[in-house]
C-alpha cells in the first residue's frame, strides 16, 4: 500500500487506527487477503465432493451447520441445583446486532419452568379499578408493537472489578448480553384497561418459575415503553427467555424483565422482594449501597479481535464490536489502540436504535507490536462510558453490578489477545 | 364503547377500519379481552404445577417450546428427489419483521450440500486483473456490513394466478419469503481488489450444490449493495441458506442470491445458464416473455387474520401484516375491509428499512358480517401494488413469477378466513 496515494488510509489515532472512510467504497482494496489463481482456467476450482451427489432434503425447523458445534452458550449452575445460574452468549463468534434465539443468554433462579401455554394465566391486580386475568389467546387480540432491544444482566462484566485481569474471553466476561426483535403488547394498554388507581406508584412483577422471581418497577416505566413480550425474533418467546410471556423493560437491568410473567400487582411503593434486597444493589466506597438504580449505563466492547481470536500477523484489520445504552441511542463509539491515549471515531452500522445493540467498526493497520485495544461509547444523553479507574473512583470495586467500564484487550506480538488493565 | 367520547375510534374506511391512533396511548382500552378477577385476593392465581419444583437446566443451543411444535416450515420435493423443491415460512404464526433462522424459507435445486467450511474456496475470476481465491478465514479479515433485508423467491405467491382462489393458507401461498439481519463483505470490496476489467458488464455467480445453481448478475448491482453474506441473524449462515457463504442481492429475485457460493466470474454479458433460461422469465399476454427482470416489486399481505386463524366474534381487532419492495423502503400501506372500495392508512412499525420486511398494523372493529380484507403497499419510488385484475391486465395469468397482486382474505360470518378473489 502506498499511503500517500490513498488519502482514505489517514491515521486518526495511535498504533494504526485509520479513518472510517478507509472501509468505504474502494478503500479496503489493499487488504489482499485472497490468493491469486491462474486466470486462464474456465473454473479454477476442482469439483468438490459435495457437488457430486444430491444434498440433504428439507426440515421443518432448521439448525446450524454441524461444523458450528462450538458456537454455543457456556453455562454454570449453583452447586446442588440444575437451573440456578446463567448461560452466556458467544459474542466473539457472532456478528451483526441481532442475537440468534438459540444463543440468547439466560439467567434463572430456579430453572426453566415447563409452562403449558393454554393453562398459563396472567393477572393485573392490586391498586386497579378492574383486576383482569388474561389467557395467551386473550392477549393475542391486543395491538402489538415490535422493537429491537438489548437485554443485559445487571451482573454482566462484573469480572472486570477483580484485582487482576480475567484469563477469560468475551463470552465469560460480557456474555450476559443479547439483542433481539421483541413483539408484544405495550403494558400501558393493559394497565389503562385495568384502570390504575392514582395512589399506585409502583408495581410488582412476578414470574411463574419455582423461585417466584419478582421485582418492583416504577409506574413511570410501566406506562412508558414497557412491553408484555410474546415473540422474540419473530417466533414465540423461547422457554429459557420466559415462554409464553415475559416483561420487557427496555434498557433496565435484565433481572427486572421478569420471565414467565404470571402477575403484575399495582402498589404504592416497592415490594422489597428477596430478589431486590439480597441482590442488584450497588455498593459504594463509603459502604453505603444504591438500591433501585434501574437503567444500564452506556457501554461497549470490542468483539473482534478479542481473547480466543488470534490476530494473524501485521497488516490491515477490521476492529468490530458492540455498543449500547439503557438511556437511548448510542451517539458515538471511539476506539483506541494505545490504551486510551488517543481515540478514533468508529463507523456505526445502521439502524442505530434506542436501547439496542449497535455494531461499530474501525479500520486498523497493525504494525505487529504489542498494543492495547479499547472502545468507549457515548450515548445520546451525553453520558460517556468510564475508564476502569474512573468507575472505581466513583463506585469502588466491591460491587458486581452495573459494571460498564471500558474493556481493554491486549494484543501481543504473537497475535494473542487477552484481557488487561490499562 | 361510546364512540362519541372516543375521537380516536374514528372510522377511516368501510366495514370498521379505524384510525391508526386508535391503537396508540389509551386508545385500545375498550378492547376488554381480559376477564375480571376478585380484587381482594393477595394472589388471584393458584400456584401452578410448574412453580412447585425447580425447572430445567441450561442448554448450549436453545430450541422453541415443545408446545410450539406446529410452528414449522412445510415442504415438498419434486418426485424422485430429496432436495429439489422448497420449504415455506409460517407467517400466520409469526410476528415482527425478523424471521427466525430455523424458519427461513428454502429453495434448493439439488438438496443442501454438506460443505466443510475449511475446504470451501471462493474464487473471483474471468474479466479481472487479478483472479483471487479466498478461504473462509481470508474473508473474515475484510470489513463487514450488517443489513436487514428480505429474501423472496421469484415464484412466491404464484398460486394467486390460478383461476380459482387457493384453499390454502399464507404459508402455502406466500411462504417463500423471509427477512433477517445479514452480515458479510460488500462484494464491491472484493471486486475492487480483483480489479474489474472495463469490458466486464455482468458476472456469473455459481453455487457449490450438485445443481451448480448459477445466475447472471449485472455489474451495476454487484458494485452497489451486493454482499457476500457470512452471517444471518448474528450466527453463521445456516446450511439451507448457503453455508458457509451466499451471495445477497438485496431486493432481487431470491434465486439470484446464490447459496453455497463457490465462484463469481466476470463476463461481458449474461451467461444464459439453465437456471435463467428454463425459468424465472415473465410471460406476457402476447406470448412474449420478459427475461432478466430482477427487482421484486412492492407487495404486502395481511398475516393476521389469515386462513387458519379464526376471528372470534364481533369486536375490536388488530389487523397486522408484512409489506416490502425490492426498490427500497415501503412508503405506505393501506388496508381495505370492503374488498378495495375504501382504504385506510396502516401504522408502520419502526425501523422501516430499504428492501426489508415492514410490519404494518391497523385497528378494526368487526361487526360480524362477511368482509373482504386487503392490503396495498406503495414504495418510496411511488410504485403501487396492483390489484389482481390490474396485474392480469398487464401480464396475463400464464406466468408464475413476480406475482405481487393484492391478496384478498374473505372473513365469513362464522369468523373463518379464506382466500377469495375480489
Amino acid at each position: 500500500m502506498t499511503d500517500k496515494s490513498r488519502p482514505e488510509a489517514e491515521q486518526v489515532a495511535g498504533n494504526g487506527l485509520l479513518h472510517r472512510r478507509m472501509f468505504l467504497a474502494a478503500g479496503a482494496a489493499a487488504l489482499s487477503a485472497g490468493a491469486t489463481v491462474p486466470a486462464a482456467k474456465a473454473d479454477p476450482l476442482p469439483v468438490e465432493d459435495w457437488m457430486k451427489h444430491p444434498g440433504a432434503g428439507f426440515d421443518g425447523y432448521g439448525q446450524p451447520s454441524k461444523y458450528e458445534a462450538k458456537v454455543v452458550r457456556t453455562f454454570a449452575s449453583a452447586a446442588g441445583t440444575t437451573g440456578t445460574g446463567s448461560s452466556r452468549t458467544p459474542h466473539h463468534l457472532l456478528s451483526g446486532m441481532i442475537t440468534p434465539s438459540g444463543l440468547h443468554f439466560e439467567r434463572s433462579h430456579s430453572g426453566i419452568p415447563d409452562i403449558n401455554p393454554d393453562a398459563h394465566r396472567f393477572v393485573i391486580h392490586g391498586l386497579v379499578k378492574r383486576p383482569l386475568m388474561f389467557t395467551l389467546d386473550d392477549l393475542g387480540r391486543y395491538p402489538m408493537e415490535s422493537r429491537i432491544h438489548f437485554v443485559e444482566c445487571a451482573g454482566n462484566s462484573g469480572a472486570l472489578f477483580a484485582k487482576e485481569p480475567a484469563a477469560a474471553n468475551i463470552q465469560a466476561i460480557h456474555g450476559l448480553l443479547s439483542c433481539q426483535e421483541w413483539t408484544g403488547i405495550r403494558l400501558s394498554t393493559l394497565l389503562d384497561e385495568a384502570g390504575v388507581e392514582p395512589q399506585a406508584k409502583w408495581l410488582l412483577a412476578e414470574g411463574a418459575d419455582a423461585a417466584g422471581m419478582s421485582r418492583s418497577v416504577p409506574i413511570e416505566k410501566a406506562m412508558d415503553d414497557a412491553m408484555i413480550a410474546l415473540y422474540q425474533n419473530g417466533e414465540r418467546v423461547r422457554p429459557s427467555n420466559g415462554y409464553p410471556m415475559r416483561l420487557l423493560l427496555p434498557g433496565y437491568e435484565g433481572n427486572m424483565n421478569v420471565k414467565w410473567l404470571r402477575r403484575i400487582k399495582l402498589t404504592t411503593g416497592p415490594t422489597m422482594t428477596k430478589d431486590e434486597t439480597s441482590k442488584y444493589t450497588i455498593t459504594l466506597p463509603s459502604g453505603k449501597s444504591l438500591q433501585f438504580v434501574f437503567p444500564l449505563e452506556a457501554k461497549s466492547v470490542i468483539t473482534h479481535p478479542s481473547p480466543g481470536l488470534t490476530v494473524r500477523g501485521p497488516g490491515l484489520y477490521e476492529i468490530s464490536g458492540l455498543a449500547w445504552s439503557g438511556y437511548g441511542r448510542v451517539a458515538k463509539v471511539e476506539v483506541s489502540a494505545d490504551g486510551g491515549k488517543s481515540w478514533g471515531l468508529a463507523a456505526l452500522s445502521d439502524p442505530v436504535l434506542p436501547k439496542a445493540l449497535t455494531r461499530f467498526r474501525m479500520a486498523w493497520r497493525w504494525d505487529g507490536g504489542p498494543v492495547v485495544l479499547q472502545s468507549r461509547a457515548t450515548d445520546e444523553s451525553g453520558y460517556v462510558q468510564p475508564s476502569r479507574s474512573e468507575l472505581i473512583a466513583l463506585r469502588g470495586d466491591r460491587g458486581g453490578f452495573h459494571n460498564n467500564m471500558v474493556t481493554s484487550w491486549g494484543v501481543a506480538a504473537n497475535g494473542e489477545v487477552k484481557n488487561v488493565y490499562a
